[in-house]
């Protein structure tokens, strides 16, 4: 789980709304292609990012079948107006829909929404579902109102009633304006915004309220786990800030959210499954981007952890969290 | 060390300066004290703040005789113009001076310097050091300003030269005006900020530089050797970004700073203490405050570790890092 996909192709957006830095493709050389904002260069990415023969080769090398599938979180566009969100949304979906009904062994998809607007989410969560995607991407904030908003709630709610898989991605860093060297929005705002929202969902009292959401945090929730004794002696001691909208402890939580195995360090991947246990932990990658586990969890074999361990981080925390059978792919 | 001090009354600055939002304490009622930021409430605080005799009492309930003091973040006052800030820094360096030749066997203190004027802190740091203070508290940023840039190099300079300790604390936090409920500033911003002094005193080369520069990171570090993995490999696939001022390896840094022992959790402080190795992790309380270890290292002493390293924690790591002997507390 955790890979990202684009489509070949994207339509003009920018031009077709009349305005906004929505993202095209300019295939400038063979094999690559720049991701542009508008008129600003955002990213150059290689074909790996929309070819899907190319990236079920590329998976084959590390001994992995299947990839689930999501957006680059820069596609989100929950800034723009919610209705050309929906479009840009749709389009995508659709794309992601095919790619499953083409290759249902290789790619399980999850969609993206128009956040911003509540009753739009939710009608294109009815799509996906009808469509065969399982589950959601969703920002850390959403145009930087954080997941325990109220607004934010129906949307849970209907994740949960249609049975779909949400995972939390990083993106809009706080602190970015302030942290322009060093890779630092990716190296520590990153991280951060994981916790933002992990702390949010469960001080507002979404995962309480909504028993049967699958939520997945990305990069092993960030820096939520590893501040855990901190969270939990915030909610302890100053129960009037934290401890206003839920008053369970939030390490009862831990065991009860998924969390991927992208920590690049296996002292800490330890950590992480003694925090949550090994069904809670799910192989990820962020492929196909430089910071992700291109070896694809050669270091989690280079562990020597119990069999079992590896089976849940491999594949049954996965589908588990997706509420899918290991035969949906033999 | 890590624990914070203010002297019992502070004087009127903001009137004196006539600007700005300068703290000043309110004695409301036996034992208590407002803290307030011109004319806004900010935190009430105990009379344990201020009161030497009373903070050595109930440190001593938990087996402790030495407290590392210093100032309250806030009162920085880096936001102010320099000479005020100098005025301010004073006052509070005096006072911390003058506990220090009053209680020797119960006090070590670090001074503030007015960050934002490189020729005056450096001016205060060698006053410090004649009056017998032994490092200096810094923030995580000074105004937005990361501690990678070349305004602030001179200062670690001086520090290393007057062989005095560094300890680098988060405020100014990340993200506040979007985290304003459950305490977020303080439970997700404050560990993000102080990886992101590590990443910026790592990156710019400060350590390499500076090779006797002894510094400790608040909290653990905050999130920094949680995300070590996630620092390391985006330092390795982007080092064009990354590994721009400096090309050695973040992970090599691992055992040349030292973190305190704040995470509130036996196995986060199990992963830390393999991280850098006991001497480098010493003992931290964040007292008087709330979110502070106020049991003093409690869950240390049962955690059974050897007492070789509970000795490293709770003494020998400090002494190091100060470059003091146990025998100046005997």
């Amino acid at each position: 789980m955790h890979t990202h996909i684009l489509p070949a192709n994207l339509p003009r957006w920018s031009e077709k709304f009349g305005y906004g830095d929505f993202i095209h493709l300019e295939h400038h050389r063979q094999g690559f292609a720049r991701m542009m904002q508008g008129d600003r260069f955002f990213r150059e990415i290689n074909e790996n990012c929309w070819h899907p023969e190319l990236r079920i080769e590329e998976y084959a090398k590390f001994g992995t079948q299947v990839q689930v599938v999501c957006t680059i979180p820069v596609m989100f566009s929950y800034w723009a107006r919610p209705h050309d969100c929906l479009e840009v949304s749709k389009f995508l979906n659709d794309d992601l829909a095919e790619l499953c009904v083409k290759y249902p062994k290789n790619y399980v998809a999850l969609a993206t929404v128009p956040m911003q607007d509540t009753d739009l989410a939710i009608q294109e969560l009815e799509r996906c579902k009808a469509i065969g995607l399982k589950g959601i991407q969703i920002g850390s904030n959403i145009n930087d109102l954080n997941l325990s908003e109220d607004r934010f709630f129906p949307i849970f709610e209907a994740c949960e009633k249609l049975n779909l898989a949400v995972m939390v991605h990083p993106w809009n860093m706080m602190g970015s304006a302030n942290m322009t060297k060093y890779w630092l929005p990716w190296l520590v705002g990153m991280p951060a915004e994981t916790s933002r929202a992990a702390c949010s969902l469960i001080f507002s009292g979404v995962l309480e309220r909504l028993p049967k959401l699958r939520v997945n945090l990305s990069h092993a929730s960030g820096s939520f786990l590893a501040t855990i004794g901190r969270v939990e002696h915030g909610f302890n001691c100053r129960p009037d800030l934290v401890a206003i909208d839920n008053p369970i402890n939030p390490r009862d939580y831990l065991g009860r959210f998924w969390v991927d195995s992208i920590t690049h360090d296996a002292r800490m991947l330890e950590y992480v499954l003694e925090m949550v246990g090994s069904k809670r932990v799910s192989l990820g990658s962020d492929y196909p981007f430089p910071l992700g586990d291109l070896e694809i969890g050669k270091y989690i074999e280079d562990m020597n952890l119990p069999e079992d361990t590896v089976k849940d981080i491999f594949y049954r925390s996965t589908l588990e969290w997706l509420d899918m059978k290991e035969e949906d792919f033999l």
